[in-house]
């Protein structure tokens, strides 16, 4: 998508170099609405959370918002009170600077955990990146927004209510520390659509249930996940009783867009896979499985090196604290169907799961055949290079 | 050790190739004992239970056997109707040539999920192997029972009671798939002292408790895992309830030396660290913690890295669902304290703590300052050459 692409009514950013990367990167981004938006966020569950998702509950108390500061190269987190204090003068610096209240502005970091925030680079680099706003600034943010990231993650999708159309853009990164409850990830969205903030928080906790929250790259969980949407209204197509599904329906696109986006690019990631489990005696159940499935390293590495392991899955499905018969287990990799009833359907079917395994995607599929439960997640394999990119992660 | 002195009064061992293993290694064992033994065991608690493992506890039942037969190569687990009957012919082709009941054979299998066992081979293969029985044979037995492990794990402790000395051998397999709740593990105990089932199994039980529970690789673990313990009685040491303790103490050192053989021969591991949390809620609480930070791939990772990145350590304690305050964490590496209080104690410590990481083995500690809960627990780092090794297990 093009920066000439990527806009939408009454939103301007922009995304520059501070200083924070080593490598001199672009790692300080800012949206700025053109009018006070009504806004709604997501935070990690994470116990540990950093200074500015602590700020940014704070100030987003009101619902409403008028700018958002964004750092990478540093996540300012478990760095005490001078944390917290450093956090509070990202959001006045651009209070300051363009003249709005400090508690209209929210921040996000992301970065190394336990390393003091460079805040005086950011604060002198405030001027500069008021002065670098601009409507197509989209793309620039969401390259400052990258730490392991490959390449910058962003989405649009337009809608239409009572015949007025409306848009939503989205600007996300990963990479990972990707699970349910999110990730260090960090996802802000832009719409022009006129929502008021009772309607924004449940529809953005839905959309975020359904994407952000079915995606694992590695199990753990970042203490600075965020997702903000800010909604300035100037399409004037509004959201109401009628047309709340609609909206709905296209912001979960949208943040379906950006999910996949965020494990296709994952640490090392050669395959994005999608794990299914029905026939689970309860959703609970299923979603225990399929959890222990995408987390199991044996299951991970065995998509790495493109092996239908399927003895591997039973392991991981058969240790996940739900109810499992492996005698009653169907398996099936896309459309080839691997194990029934617990035992290989032998090698006739094993030569045309590797073939599957070989795809860049690929499903698969645990039938337990004990009930109605049910549960999806989108999950990666672990590669060579996932270790390596997090073993030398600060070096 | 030398396999002159692994022996125990009472018990031979062989262990020979029968051709399950593509590269022709010896893949088939056995312990003959010259009696009767009190015998007790602990196996996996996977739903998914290998057939061997189905066996053995049914004959198991009556507390006593006289022969164990061990493969590796394959697992016989999801192997269905088929692979129940491969596991008894193991055990009935022993006890045909050996003339003793096939309810007194147990049997094991270690190797890949899912394939049929080549039992033809096996049962062929059983006159040379009893043939092959020597009081001098559990160095043989324990390379036959190698699947990625990289050296036979073998362990002797002696004690005494009454003036009495009795002796515990042991051999055991590692090498991914370890994990609290057993591994991929198999693990044959023989001693001489004179022990009732009705000791030996809660003996077997608590000593399991703290060393094979306590240990952990990548997270899985698996269909097939047997610890068992056979008594011969033959060193007249009698185990009653004024020498309990100390035959408890011994077993517990042996397993214990055994158990930290595995993570060090873990599949590509490079750090064997101890993980201790304290000040924890509840004992569960702790547990939770050390369980999920020593399952963290980021964490593992950066073990690898020798990077002292306790930023994610605490990320990792924050989503373990204890209670925790991140605000109160202190953490060591070995003996240098790296967080205090939730901050970090700077380049200093930094670089002190960042020497301990080069060791081979250290401790990580975290204390919660918030109770008396505990939990300690082996586990290792995440290296490039496990991801090459389980990529690469089948083909």
């Amino acid at each position: 998508m093009s920066a000439q692409q990527l806009r939408c009514r009454g939103f301007e950013a922009a995304g520059i170099a501070c200083g924070i990367k080593k490598d001199g990167g672009p790692d300080l981004g800012l949206i700025l609405a053109s009018t006070e938006c009504q806004a709604a966020g997501v935070f990690t569950r994470n116990l540990v959370q950093a200074a500015p998702v602590r700020i940014s509950r704070r100030h987003l108390a009101g619902g409403v918002c008028r700018a958002v500061i964004v750092n990478s190269g540093n996540a300012n987190c478990c760095t005490g009170r001078q944390g917290q204090e450093a956090a509070i003068r990202m959001c006045s610096a651009v209070s300051g600077h363009l003249g709005i209240g400090s508690r209209q502005v929210l921040v996000a970091s992301t970065g190394v955990i336990g390393e003091p925030l460079p805040v005086e680079k950011i604060v002198r680099a405030v001027p500069k990146l008021c002065g670098g706003l601009s409507p197509e600034g989209f793309m620039d943010l969401a390259r400052a927004m990258m730490t392991t990231d490959t390449r910058p993650k962003t989405g649009r999708r337009d809608g239409e209510i009572d015949g007025r159309p409306f848009r939503i853009i989205g600007v996300a990164k990963g990479a990972g520390m990707i699970r349910p409850d999110m990730a260090t990830m960090l996802c802000f969205v832009c719409t022009d659509a006129e929502v008021q903030h009772a309607d924004l928080q449940p529809a953005l906790a839905r959309a975020v249930e359904r994407t952000f929250n079915r995606i694992t790259i590695d199990g753990d969980t970042s203490t600075n996940d965020t997702v903000l949407v800010m909604a300035s209204g100037l399409s004037g197509a509004k959201v109401d009783a009628s047309s709340r599904a609609a909206f709905q329906q296209v912001l979960e696109d949208l943040l379906a867009d950006l999910a996949i986006e965020l494990v296709r690019d994952g640490e090392g990631v050669t395959k994005v896979v999608r794990l299914e489990v029905q026939g689970a005696a309860t959703d609970d159940d299923a979603r225990k499985i399929a959890e222990t499935v995408a987390h199991s390293p044996l299951v991970k590495t065995a998509f790495f090196g493109q092996d239908a392991n399927w003895g591997r899955i039973m392991g991981a499905a058969g240790r996940a604290g739900a109810a499992f018969d492996p005698d009653l287990v169907d398996i099936f990799f896309d459309r080839v169907q691997m194990v029934s009833r617990g035992v290989g359907c032998g090698p006739g079917a094993e030569a045309r799961a590797t073939e599957v395994l070989h795809r860049p995607e690929f499903s698969v599929r645990l039938d337990l055949n004990m009930g109605k439960g049910s549960w999806w997640i989108i999950t990666s394999d672990l590669s060579v290079d996932y270790v390596k990119i997090n073993a030398d992660y600060r070096s």
